[in-house]
């Protein structure tokens, strides 16, 4: 991409208007060691990235998708009025004269009449529908019919013996706002409300790219210096996880050129580009250069251990969003959580806040003043009282596999002691 | 179905060997008013049910499925052992003389020797692996280079200065048991043990077969007694929200020969059937009249309210599992989940268990002795205590739309009074 300055003819003065590379928007101030904080970061990774068009769906296609309008009852439910009893649908106000007496008898009429008329009277049995301009129904024992015409015994009042249409559910109530995630029960009460289609947002797309040159696909042989791909597996199955459609891409490999041609080549059905490496200097250096030759890249130290380094670009000439994550397994995956998936919500139109619980702490837990830290924990229930313990292993993975939960210390936070209560991301249902 | 009785021919005795329709195994006794309880239902159903057969899946494939088979790691993490520092790789044993003094100087042998042989050393830097036979890395500082020779200046122990093979996470070490559902970190585990392929149950197919005559698809116009269809809407969702393959069929009439042709015609592709209708009795007992020509069926009443009628059968000539929901939306959502979700997680080979939490109730609730009663409820957190509350609304999937859990008030309970602690079951991530 080469970028030129232009001559600006202004009255006699000719000056060269310098036109600056494109950038990214200025990012948050940093503190005085060059670091930026978690929620800075994360507030602004979510300015630079836009919720995906929506488009229409059918109700079961758009299952535990993302509403993107506000959507009011089609219909009443009931659709119409009906008779509670036998009797007759009538207008309350037939029954009386002006003096507030019975009326006389009102004038029977056909039960498919579209419209009840003035002073008449339909017969209707228990569960028919009344006819339009009916607003009582008169049980049969509060009338007598003579000639085709019912005489009044007693009176009822507007309302009295029918079950009114929208009585449930009137027609034009809100059932879901923009923002809500169409679950099942939503389903159940868009579908009962006549709604067939809605509009959302699809599942963003996200491509995980792997690489590193000792990397090895799982099942392969390893060799000296060599480890099994890890990261990408798990990242791509968390971000299927929460609703993205993922594709997982492996170069295996330090050449800036086929990392570039995997990334390009991927951008077509990409909303979000992960990438994923071994953990070596080397691979997250590569990446990162391919990144500046792809786009416009902030790359910074955050606050928060583990997970320091984060390098995120806008890259191709779509400016499709790319997060790299750091390639420490346990570093990637609360990267991918404090990061990641905020990234994948807002292009779901999602709420992006994570889904944040208070826990009673088990033991000690230890942080850095300054820092967030993100421990691995277990959480359980004991009674309605939920409770969080650290959970950790000599291996990275192993520690991961038996957390559901991130115990999240903010910078504020250097010590939670027992029973003491402490705020957990949940990752995973209880 | 024909049975026929055939002839057996023993020593000089014909007798007819009368041989019986086919039946379901003996239900479990019912109460004195003919009443199941709800254990004892959900125990029969499961009994008539099996998992699944395995089958091998790549680690994305299997993602969120239930593991069927133990898995232990194939691999040592580190792969092998290597050197902390620069140094020497040696044999500890080979340091010391008989007497205990230092041994005289090692031999210094080829790096790319294949097996360490006795009193001799490899030069290895910091993070090289170490010849096999080699168990200590004598640091540089230990000793010094006399004619190719390494003279010993101070000693090292077995497994010092080195990373052991297999530190983090040894060969053979159980990383994951049958039943384990495949998340994030799991796979994330298993690659990084060098799994890539992993023996699961897939996704049981359900095919959800709604009809009644008085149905109509959401969005048609709704005539005079007609109703949006909505329970296979809801209930297509709710069985693919835990992790089921969804198809859904709607005949919406109650003709017996489209039904029984609807539910043939998906046997193939079925292997749990649910049955949703539109409420009405006759619209029921078409179903189950067409469930009893098709195979063995089991109805019954249960101690459970909403959700008291209950019909299962086995169908077709596989035994087809099938189950018909009542007709009333909220008792078909709530015996789904009393008796479809199990089902579908006994095919799953998952645990059958509810998600049954505890929660403070925020107001009275009230229940009929005798009976499992399931209220819709509304589960929200404060600091680490779970509270709920119960959710009512004139219309019924207003109702389930606003709950994310149902209260359950198991026979014993009549009152719950505000404070006290509840058992609920979560149907919605908070």
């Amino acid at each position: 991409m080469a970028w030129f300055g232009r001559k600006k003819q202004d009255d006699d003065v000719v000056e060269e208007e310098i036109i600056e590379e494109p950038r990214l928007p200025e990012p948050p101030a940093a503190d005085a060691q060059g670091l930026r904080s978690v929620a800075d970061h994360t507030a602004y990774l979510l300015e630079l990235v836009e919720p995906l068009k929506p488009f229409g769906m059918s109700l079961l296609e758009a299952w535990d998708q993302v509403m993107c309008e506000d959507i009011d009852s089609m219909i009443n439910v009931p659709p119409a009025s009906t008779a509670k009893v036998a009797g007759y649908a009538v207008r309350a106000s037939d029954l009386l004269d002006d003096e507030g007496h019975l009326a006389p008898p009102l004038a029977i009429v056909d039960a498919d009449v579209d419209h009840l008329p003035a002073d008449a009277a339909v017969v209707v049995g228990a569960g028919d529908v009344l006819p339009r301009g009916a607003n009582a129904v008169l049980p049969s024992s509060f009338a007598a019919v003579e000639e085709n015409h019912v005489r009044l015994i007693e009176k009822v009042s507007a309302g009295e013996y029918l079950r009114a249409a929208g009585e449930h559910l009137r027609q034009g109530t809100r059932l879901l706002s923009e923002g809500d995630v169409l679950g099942e029960r939503a389903i159940g009460l868009l579908a009962s409300a006549g709604v067939d289609k809605v509009l959302v947002r699809p599942r963003p797309r996200v491509v995980v790219v792997s690489s590193g040159e000792h990397l090895v696909e799982p099942g392969a042989e390893i060799r000296h210096g060599d480890v099994a791909d890890t990261n990408s597996f798990m990242i791509a199955a968390a971000a299927r996880a929460i609703g993205a459609t993922v594709f997982r891409v492996a170069v295996h490999s330090n050449d800036p050129d086929a990392i570039r041609e995997a990334i390009t080549d991927q951008l077509i059905r990409a909303d979000l580009v992960i990438s994923t490496t071994g953990g070596r200097r080397e691979d997250y250096e590569t990446v990162a250069s391919v990144m500046r030759d792809l786009g416009l890249v902030d790359s910074v130290d955050v606050l928060m251990t583990p997970g320091r380094t984060q390098t995120f670009g806008l890259i191709g000439d779509e400016r499709v969003p790319m997060l790299m994550l750091p390639g420490n397994p346990v570093s990637a995956y609360v990267s991918f959580h404090a990061f990641a998936r905020p990234l994948i919500r807002r292009l779901m139109g999602a709420r992006t806040e994570h889904r944040a619980v208070r826990a009673i702490a088990s033991g000690t837990l230890r942080s850095l003043r300054g820092q967030m830290h993100l421990l691995r924990g277990r959480v359980w229930s004991e009674g309605s009282v939920r409770h969080v313990e650290q959970v950790s292993a000599p291996h990275a993975l192993t520690e991961l596999a038996r957390s559901n939960a991130l115990i999240v210390l903010d910078d504020g936070i250097e010590t939670v002691r027992p029973g003491e209560a402490v705020k957990v991301w949940l990752i995973e249902e209880e």
